[in-house]
This record gives C-alpha cells, sequence and structure tokens, in this order.
C-alpha cells in the first residue's frame, strides 16, 4: 500500500484554551478525513497569536500532507488568522469581488452588521486559492505548498462550527479528495454498538479473536454511556470480504449484546422500528427531564412516528396530567415501580400513541435516602399489549445519570419494538 | 510580575482523531487552569500511540512548568499512556495495596468486571505519586521532573470524562496550586452577557473605550446561540479596583443589551429570577422539542421552581393537552402568533404555574413555505397578568434554530421576570 495521506488540524482560539468553548471543529474534521481515509495524525489547538499559529503550521507542515486550520477569521480585533498565513505565505490581501458580492448580500437586511469591520472580510491573499463559505463572510482560503518537493495542502476555515461544517462538506472534502485522488486508500468500516457488557468483559469474551485479527484490521472501543462501540476498520490493506468476514465473527461472539450492526445514534434506530412497525411514541420524564424528547424529534422528519412528551417533573404534574393515582404516589412514592409504570400508561393515553417510555427515578446529586440511594431509576415502556419495567442501579452524577437511563429507555424500547 | 505559570494538555486516543468523541477534557482543564491563573499555553490530541505519547511529552516538557495527560489508562489492549509514561520516567510497574484495595471494593458488587484485565489497574509507577481517583479504577500518577533545573510536574488522568473532572476537582488543582503556590498571580475576571447585538456591532459601540484599555486587561468576545459574552480579565498586572472600573463603563456602553454581570448559565439566571419572586414555571415547546426543559431541570434543586413540560410536537397534542382551539390551528397554523400564545396559556392553566413559556416554529431543514420559512419561530411568555409574544427569524439550521429559540425564550423570561 502507498504511505498514508496524513492531516493535522490545528484550531485557533482563546476561547478554547480558557476552557469557554468546547472543541467541536476537530471532531468534525477528523470525522470527514476518516471517512476519505485521511489519517489524522495529530491536532493542536494555540490561542490567537501570530508567532504560535505558524509554530503550528511550521511544524504540521513537515509532518502532514494536509494542514487544517480553523478559527481565527471574524472580522474583530482578535482575529488574526488571514494575517499571519497570509505572512507566512508571502501573500498580499486584495480585494475579490466575488467574496464582496457574497458578504454584501449576506447582510442585505442587516445594513448595522455590513460595517467597517465587516468589510475587511473581502481582502484575500492574493496566492490563495478563494472557496466560497455560503452561509459565512469568512473566506475559504487553500494554499498549496512545497516543502522540500513534496506537496502539502494548507487549507483556512472559520471557527463557527456551523460554518466550518458546510465548508467541509461542500468545499474542502471534495477539493481533497480530488487533490489526492490517486493516494487515497479504500477504506472499510464497520460497526456494532454493544449493550450491557463493560468494555473488559467484552475483550474478555473476544479475546481470542482479537488477538487472531490481521494486523491489517483495527479493532477500536468506544464506550458512552452503557453503550460500547466496537469499530473494525481497513485503511486499504484489507479486502471488505475479510474485513465482513471478521466483522461477522465478532457480532457471533457478543450476539445477544448486540444492538445494531450499523452505527446510528440509538434514536435513529428507534425511529427506524417505529417507522417500519407505522407506529407512534411519546415519553412521560421525571428524572431525564426531556432528554428523551429531544433525542426523540431530534431529526428531521420525526414527526412521522414522534407526538410528544410530558416533562412531569413535580408530582402534581404526574397527577393531574398523566393520571398517576394520589394512592399510588403516597404508597409507593414517585421513584417506584407503579409510578412509572402509570406514567408510560398514562401518556400513551393522553397522547394516543402506540407505544410510551417513561423514567422516574433519583438522579443526584441529592434526593436519596437509604431505601432509594441516588441512582435509583425506574424505567417503563407501554405497549399495545403491556408495559415492561426495569430498575436501573446507577452512580452519583446527576447528568452521567440521566444519560444513561436516557439510553437504557431507548435500548428497551427497540428491543421490544424489534420482536414486534 | 514573575513569569506566568504554562501548562499544556495532552489528549491521547484514536477516538479523538478518527472523529467519533468531542473532546470535552480540554474544556474542563483548560477551565480549571484558567481558574487558577495557570496559562494554558497550547493542547494537543495524540493517538494511543507510544511513539507520539513521549514526543509530545517531550515537546510539552520544554513549553510548559505542567503537563497534563487524560486517556488511555483503561484496562485494554489500546491503552499503553502508563507503560510510555513509565518508560520515560524509567519506572517499574509495582502493585500497590492501597490502589488494589479501592479497585477491589468499586467492583465488589460486579465480580465479572474484576477480571485479569481490571487487576492491571493497581499495577503502578514505582517513582510517580500515587492520587485517590475515587470513582473509577485507573490511579492518578504525578511526576516531579527537572529539565535543565527546571521543575516541570506531568500529570496522567483517565480520559473519561467524568472521572477526570472529580480527579481534577479533588486532586490534582489543589496539589498544584500547593507545588505552585508562590508563583500563581492574583486572577480578575468580570463577566457580561450581552444579547441582541453582533460581535461587529458591539465591538464598533465600544471601540473608543477598547482601544484606551491598559494592557494589563485583556477583553475577549464569546459568540453563542445569539448571546456574546464579554470577559474581562488581569492576570496580576492590574488590580481589581481597576478591572472593576473598566468594567462599569464596558457595562454603560452597552447597558440596554446586558443582560447580566456574571458568567452563569441562563437558565440559572432565570432560576434565581424564579427563587427571589418564590414563582413557578412550565413549558410547552414545540420546535424546540423539550431543549428548554432539559435546561430548566439540569441543575440539583430546580424542583423548587420547575413543575414540567408538554413537549407538544403533533398539533393533535396541542389540541388535546394544552387546549390550543380547533379554530386557531386551522386558521392560522401551528406556527403563528394566536398558537404559541395558546400553548403558553394552556401549559401555565395546566400545570398550575405563575410562567409558563411556549414556542412553535418551523426548525427546518424541511417544512418551510414563502409565507412561513425556515426560521420562523414564535415565542411566548405567560405571566399572571398578560401574555406576551415575539417573532423570531433565523436561519435554515435545524439544531441551530432550536437553540437560538431556547436562548430568545429565555431572555424574553428573564427580562420580564426582572420587571416583576
Amino acid at each position: 500500500m502507498e504511505k498514508a495521506i496524513n492531516a493535522t488540524v490545528v484550531t485557533i482560539g482563546d476561547e478554547l484554551l480558557i476552557g469557554q468553548v468546547v472543541d467541536t471543529n476537530t471532531t468534525y474534521i477528523a470525522s470527514c478525513l476518516n471517512d476519505s481515509g485521511i489519517v489524522l495524525q495529530e491536532s493542536v489547538s494555540v490561542h490567537d497569536d501570530a508567532e504560535q499559529i505558524l509554530a503550528s503550521l511550521r511544524q504540521a507542515i513537515h509532518a502532514s500532507d494536509i494542514v487544517l486550520f480553523t478559527g481565527g477569521l471574524g472580522p474583530t480585533k482578535d482575529d488574526i488568522t488571514k494575517a499571519a498565513l497570509a505572512r507566512f505565505f508571502g501573500a498580499e490581501l486584495v480585494e475579490d469581488a466575488r467574496v464582496k458580492q457574497h458578504v454584501e448580500s449576506l447582510y442585505s437586511a442587516r445594513p448595522d452588521v455590513l460595517n467597517r469591520l465587516t468589510r475587511t472580510q473581502w481582502l484575500v491573499p492574493d496566492n490563495a486559492e478563494i472557496l466560497e463559505n455560503r452561509v459565512g463572510s469568512a473566506p475559504l482560503m487553500l494554499w498549496q505548498y512545497k516543502d522540500d518537493d513534496r506537496p502539502v495542502v494548507v487549507v483556512s476555515m472559520p471557527g463557527v462550527p456551523y460554518e466550518m461544517q458546510i465548508a467541509m462538506q461542500e468545499q474542502i472534502m471534495p477539493r481533497l479528495r480530488q487533490l489526492f485522488s490517486d493516494r487515497l486508500p479504500a477504506i472499510v468500516h464497520r460497526n456494532a454498538l454493544v449493550y450491557g457488557l463493560a468494555e473488559s468483559v467484552i475483550e474478555l469474551k473476544i479475546k481470542e479473536w482479537e488477538d487472531a485479527l490481521p494486523a491489517a484490521i483495527h479493532l477500536a472501543y468506544l464506550p458512552k454511556d452503557g453503550i460500547v462501540r466496537l469499530r473494525l476498520s481497513s485503511y486499504g490493506e484489507a479486502t471488505a470480504e475479510q474485513v465482513e468476514r471478521q466483522f461477522e465473527t465478532l457480532v457471533n461472539l457478543l450476539s445477544e449484546n448486540i444492538i445494531a450492526t450499523e452505527d446510528l445514534p440509538l434514536e435513529v434506530l428507534v425511529g427506524k422500528e417505529l417507522r417500519r412497525l407505522n407506529a407512534t411514541v411519546s415519553t412521560a420524564e421525571s428524572c431525564t427531564g426531556g432528554k428523551l424528547a429531544v433525542l426523540l424529534n431530534r431529526h428531521s422528519g420525526s414527526s412521522e412516528f414522534y407526538m410528544g412528551s410530558v416533562v412531569a417533573y413535580d408530582n402534581s404534574v404526574k397527577q393531574q396530567v398523566l393520571g398517576v393515582s394520589e394512592q399510588c404516589l403516597s404508597q409507593h412514592g414517585a421513584v417506584s415501580e407503579p409510578t412509572v409504570r402509570q406514567m408510560a400508561q398514562g401518556v400513551r393515553q393522553l397522547m394516543r400513541t402506540d407505544y410510551a417510555i417513561a423514567t422516574s427515578g433519583v438522579a443526584g446529586p441529592t434526593g436519596g435516602t437509604p431505601d432509594k440511594p441516588v441512582g435509583t431509576i425506574w424505567v417503563a415502556v407501554a405497549t399495545p399489549n403491556e408495559t415492561a419495567t426495569q430498575l436501573l442501579h446507577l452512580g452519583t452524577l446527576r447528568e452521567k445519570n440521566t444519560d444513561r437511563a436516557t439510553v437504557a429507555a431507548l435500548v428497551m424500547l427497540l428491543k421490544i419494538l424489534r420482536k414486534s
């Protein structure tokens, strides 16, 4: 195999290094590169500082075939990436008529934004290829550079995540695939989602198989909120058939705990099953507080199967809106099997859906009792025929508990739907 | 002033560089360091690869006083950080009785997890300081190293976010503050949240003041979902009074658009006002799909003011649960002022709260009409006296639209609460 194409991502911005903004750009770019078989070797975050930007550029150029910058392209004073890169490449900043027209039309309805600062956005380096930033004012810049005769492509994109994402999809990735077309490997990925087994338990179960895996096929473990994603990959060194055969063995070894053999979010898997059954769902949430709702309507088109939710945080809402009986609450408490069962049945009836999910638990960090410590969470799924329940014993961290309960509830519904 | 203490963060894990996991660890660590006046100079992500880990360590040691690693400490085969660092520091891995006891008690209820792989967790480098990882099995390691007589502290923490967060809070930051106590500057930060002005408009409004700002005081712009956070900082070079005086001028310059003079999440600001008024709130959400609910009950103790929500995704739920009239829906449509008004009033009555928020809009990417294009979103706030509404014209991106509508709705409620 030819040597892999290596990339480095450099994200620029003080906000990343003082902890005010999570860097989702690197993740997004990494995923795009990975899909095309480009190996992201390293990612770096630096301050809005010309020396640091150029030092990272010099180092990245030596280590990589592609260097991707995000950030520092805004119109304000702290944004200096364009000037720093222009200096490195010996470029003059010149007015670009196409960018000017684009920025003017972008802000045609907001003349206050089309101010002196915004006008600097259509100054571009005279030796860069300028690609269109359809949704923002900062131009996308691409340089083809030679490092001792080795071609290196340097790209600069805005740091605003959705601008960068659209730029990657529509402009940068197509251009990179074109520039490196003769050197990109055929990539194969196969993913399996495993539920109900700890990472180390999985490893012991598949150890013999994993140890015998050919060097050309790689396995990664990715645990999150109770699900471990297993990913089998080959970058041009194994055939799709070879990967497929190994994948089948892996899936057989863990069969009972495999909930999917494709890399899709849980709510999408649930949505697929509901569409297949032409069925609808609603949720009644206490401790998950709307997280199930947010997931179930996250994707466009979810109105086909998702009707709505009641977040019944206060007990009065459980009673008055969901119809949980006063006796049930006073006898068993809000965090109990009878209550979560009535919640699921109540919302199913209220919203006239085929299926319904309910959650009630002590998310923490306070509110635990010796009887029901923090992390005690009940989940129920009501179907046209019955209501199933499940008790979770989770940890002490509020956010983690509600995330895990959300996953547990969706997995429970998914399994029931698959049997329907 | 003494030279600032510099740090480098190195996050380790293939999952970060293939785009499967967002690196929230760097952000968290950055924020902890920043709070203590330690300057995070650079952050780097590398693969689970011993050569890359050690190359990043060598480089970080030269550039920094503190090097913080996360990741690669799990019990599985791909986790190699401990061995790589032990090699660099010339350490043997030896059994640690305290860690052994801790791990055994951690998994006492799950004997399947206490397997051969997990047992490697209590092997630790014999020349590292071992700090307690209260919630996980990977030991925290700290080395005090000399780089040409300059002391450098190297720390290795697990990559699991909540384990790392607890480690930083309880162990690492106290230890670092102790080790560098004589060199940490007195830090001053003041934050203002600005709503309703674009970044460049703010910059022009405050230009004269910003240009005259002393070099010892720094201003950062942090826009997100319609709010721009302005942060004024000094790291030991200006007094709190000097920063305060500048901050007052800044707040005066933008007075009408300032919604807070402290760095708190919007839902916390809303919660404070509701507690002050001893009032309750509920939400009726169509396009925001539960996001308001999730924010309002995100923090422990929110049951004092948050009662619940109806996510009325389908029109039938708007009618049957919230009591929106059929005539209203057929005459004006779901995305209209009369509907959003009835939704807010409906949920306020249903959940017997003092205040209620409602949202209804075309989140996109599909579903737009010439009359109501994607991004058309109505927001309403019902109070004991009246119902106020607001029309937003947002963009075409679903996730961004719902985030911005959520912020707009909370700001609207906040302003109303402050006048009450």
